[in-house]
C-alpha cells in the first residue's frame, strides 16, 4: 500500500513549539518556551457562576446547534472590544472563530491559490506560517525593525510581484519579537495596500495588554478601502482553553469567510459562546485585563532586569511595551537550536528563533515568554540561560 | 478595488440547510428540515454537575491550552465508543475534532490536490460536498440502493480513474437517505479499496442510534490494510452544541491529520473536553443513548405511519432502522425545491433533495428529519406535506 497524500503535505510540519511544549511538561523545567497565559489569573469562580446561569436559564439552547456567524450577545460584546482598538462595527461585521488560529487558515483558504504570495514580517508567528503553508503560497519576507516593517522592502515586493494576495502583520507586541509598529508605518502600510490593491490580515491577540506608552490605533481603524481583516481572541485577555476568537471583516471578504466557516466546522461551540457572553455580562473584563497587565508588566521587567544583569556583551533583547514575548539576538556565530538543547539540560527552555522565519532563516536568536512563570523562576531561568550563552562564547 | 479571491471560492456556496434553518426559526413552522437532536433529551443537570466538578477540581487546567490530539481521559472514553462499532484501538489512534464536520475538511486537505477524485454516494451529505469543494476535487458519484453503493458503478469509477484519493461513505442510516449498507457490500467495498489502493472515509454520526435489527460492523473494523479513517461525534448521542467529534485513523494517515489540526485550530476546547470526560465518568451514556433511541424510534414510526396514511400513490419513502432522517421520492415530474416553497407557505419545511447530489442532481426528492419535532406535530406536518404534494399531482 502507498496512499498518495496531497502535495501540500510535503510542506506541512508539526509546530516546533507544540513539540517543545511536550518536552517542557517536566515541571522541574523553567519554561520560557510556550505562549501560555498565567493560569493563576483565570477567573475560575466567575466562569463557574456564568456557566451555571447559562445552564439554569438556557441549558437546552446552549447544548443545541447555533448560527454559523456566532451567538449574537457575544458578538455584541466583541463590538465593544473592537471599539477599544478604534474600530466602529456592528455584530454583522463579526464572525466568531474557534480560536484565532482558525482565522489564519481561513484567510489563506479565501485568498491563496498555489504560488500566490503572502507578505510576512521577518520573523513572524510560526503558527501562521504552518497554517498558510497548507495552501502552498510563496512567502515574501520583510524585515522588522523597531518601528515595524521596512517600507522600502515592502514596496519592492509589491512592485515586483503581481500575485500578492495579502500582507500578514502583527502590529502590536508581535509574536515573536515583542515589537510594535509606529503610527507612521501603519499609515504607510495602508497607503501601499491601497496603491497595490492587496488585502491586509491584522492579527491582534495582544493589543489590549499594553504595559506602558500610548495605545496605537489598529490597522483596521486606519483602513480607507475595506481591505483590512482584523483577527482578535479571548485567549490572552481571558482564557485560551475556551478557543474563542473572531474576525472583523469588510462585507465582501466576510461573505467568503462565512462560507469557509460553514464547511470547516459549521459553527463554534454554542455553549462556550453563551457562557462567555454571560461572563462578560456579569464581570468587568476591563478590571480583569488591568490585573493581567500589572502581572505581565512586572514579569517582563524582572526578565529585562535579569537579562541586563546576567547576559554577556554582544547579546541584545527587545523591551516590549506589552504582550507576552521578547526576542533575544545572539552573536552571529551562535545557533539558537544548539543553545536550546543545552538549555534543556540546565532545565530552562525557550523557542529557538529559526522557527519564526519563512525562508531566510536566521538561527542566532530566540524567543522568550514571560507571562506564565512566577517571578523567582524568571530570575533563576535567565541566570541559567546566561550560563548557557556564556559557555557558547568564542 | 477588486480583491482577488482564491479559485476555490467560485465553487463554495452557503449550505442550503443552514440558510433554510434561518427561515424556519419561525416557531409556527413544523420543521423537518434541520438535523437537530431533540433538545428535551439534553441532560442539562448532569452536564452542569460535571462542569462544576471540573471547575472545582481542575479549573485552571481547563481554561489553559491543551494538547493537539485531545484530552487523554476523553480519548479513553472514545476508545470505548469505538469498541461498540467493532474497532479495537488505543488513545493514540484518536484525534479529537471540533465537531466531525471538521474531519471532512481535514480529510480533503490531507488527500486532495485540484482535480483529484473523491467517490461519493448519490445522494450524500451536503455538508461534506461543501467541505470537500474547498480543495477543488472532481466528484465521482455512485448510486445508493437499499444495500449500499452500487458495486459495479464503484468499480467502474476506480478502474477508469487513477487519481481517486478516497471513497466517502456514511454506511449507517445515511444522511440524507436513511439507508444502511449490508455486510456483503461493506466487505466488497474494503476489497475494492484494497485492489485499487484508495483510502476510505467512514462518516458514522448515527451508528449507535439503531431502533431495530442487527448492528453492522463499522467499515474500519473490516479494514485489512490500514486505509479506513473513521469519523465519530458526540453531536447525536449527547449534544451538538459542544462541537466534539473524533478521528480514529491508521498511524500513517493520523500523522498528517495531526499536523493539519495544529494549523487549523491548534486544539479543540480544553474545557469542553474535560467536562465531557467528567460527564462520561459520572453518567451512564449507554442508558442515555437508549432513551434517545426510544424517542427517535417512536417519532420515526409516527412519521412512517402518517406518510403511509396521507401520501398519495407514486410517492415512496425509506424506512430507516436508525438515525435521524428519511428520504422521500416523488414522481419524476415533481420538483422538491418548488414543493419546498409551497410547503413553507403551509408552515411545514423539509430540505429539497437536489442539494444532496454532487453533480447529477435529481430534484424529485426531499429529506425529512423526525428527531426534533414532538409527536403531534409530526402527524400534522406530514398531513400538510401530503396536501402540498397532492396539489402538485398531474
Amino acid at each position: 500500500m502507498a496512499l498518495k497524500f496531497a502535495r501540500r503535505m510535503d510542506n506541512m510540519k508539526a509546530s516546533e513549539i507544540r513539540e517543545l511544549l511536550a518536552l517542557t511538561a517536566d515541571p522541574s523545567i523553567i519554561s520560557f518556551a510556550g505562549g501560555l497565559p498565567a493560569p493563576e489569573m483565570f477567573p475560575v469562580e466567575a466562569w463557574k457562576a456564568a456557566s451555571n446561569k447559562v445552564m439554569d436559564e438556557k441549558g437546552r439552547q446552549a447544548l443545541q446547534y447555533g448560527p454559523t456567524d456566532g451567538y449574537l450577545p457575544l458578538r455584541e460584546h466583541i463590538v465593544k472590544r473592537m471599539a477599544k482598538v478604534g474600530v466602529t462595527c456592528t455584530p454583522s461585521d463579526l464572525l466568531v472563530l474557534s480560536g484565532s488560529q482558525q482565522g489564519l487558515d481561513f484567510m489563506a483558504k479565501a485568498f491563496i491559490d498555489p504560488g500566490d504570495c503572502i507578505i510576512v514580517e521577518s520573523p513572524t508567528y510560526l503558527g501562521a506560517l504552518n497554517a498558510f503553508k497548507a495552501y502552498e503560497p510563496k512567502f515574501l519576507e520583510v524585515e522588522l525593525d523597531d518601528q515595524g516593517m521596512n517600507m522600502e522592502q515592502l514596496e519592492k515586493h509589491l512592485k515586483e510581484n503581481d500575485n500578492v494576495k495579502f500582507i500578514y502583520a502583527i502590529s502590536d507586541f508581535q509574536n515573536p519579537s515583542g515589537k510594535t509598529w509606529t503610527m507612521e508605518r501603519r499609515k504607510k502600510l495602508i497607503e501601499l495596500a491601497n496603491k497595490y490593491d492587496v488585502a491586509i490580515l491584522e492579527d491582534n491577540p495582544y493589543g489590549e495588554l499594553r504595559f506602558e506608552g500610548e495605545i496605537q490605533p489598529s490597522l483596521q481603524s486606519l483602513d480607507t478601502e475595506n481591505r483590512v481583516v482584523f483577527m482578535g481572541t479571548f485567549s490572552k485577555i481571558f482564557s485560551p482553553g475556551i478557543r474563542i476568537g473572531w474576525f472583523c471583516a469588510p462585507p465582501e471578504i466576510m461573505d467568503r469567510l462565512n462560507k469557509i466557516k460553514q464547511g470547516a466546522d459549521l459553527q463554534s461551540s454554542t455553549i462556550l459562546q453563551m457562557e462567555l457572553a454571560q461572563f462578560l455580562d456579569d464581570n468587568d473584563i476591563e478590571e480583569h485585563i488591568k490585573k493581567i497587565i500589572d502581572l505581565y508588566g512586572k514579569r517582563k521587567n524582572i526578565m529585562i532586569d535579569a537579562m541586563t544583569k546576567y547576559f554577556p556583551e554582544g547579546v541584545t533583547f527587545t523591551n516590549p511595551e506589552g504582550g507576552l514575548f521578547l526576542w533575544v539576538e545572539l552573536p552571529e556565530y551562535m545557533n539558537g537550536r544548539e543553545l536550546g538543547m543545552k538549555a534543556i539540560e540546565k532545565k530552562v527552555a525557550f523557542v529557538p528563533g529559526g522557527a519564526f522565519f519563512a525562508d531566510n532563516v536566521r538561527e542566532n536568536c530566540f524567543r522568550c515568554n514571560y507571562s506564565c512563570m512566577p517571578e523567582d523562576k524568571i530570575e533563576e531561568g535567565v541566570k541559567r540561560l546566561a550560563e548557557v550563552i556564556k559557555e557558547a562564547l568564542r
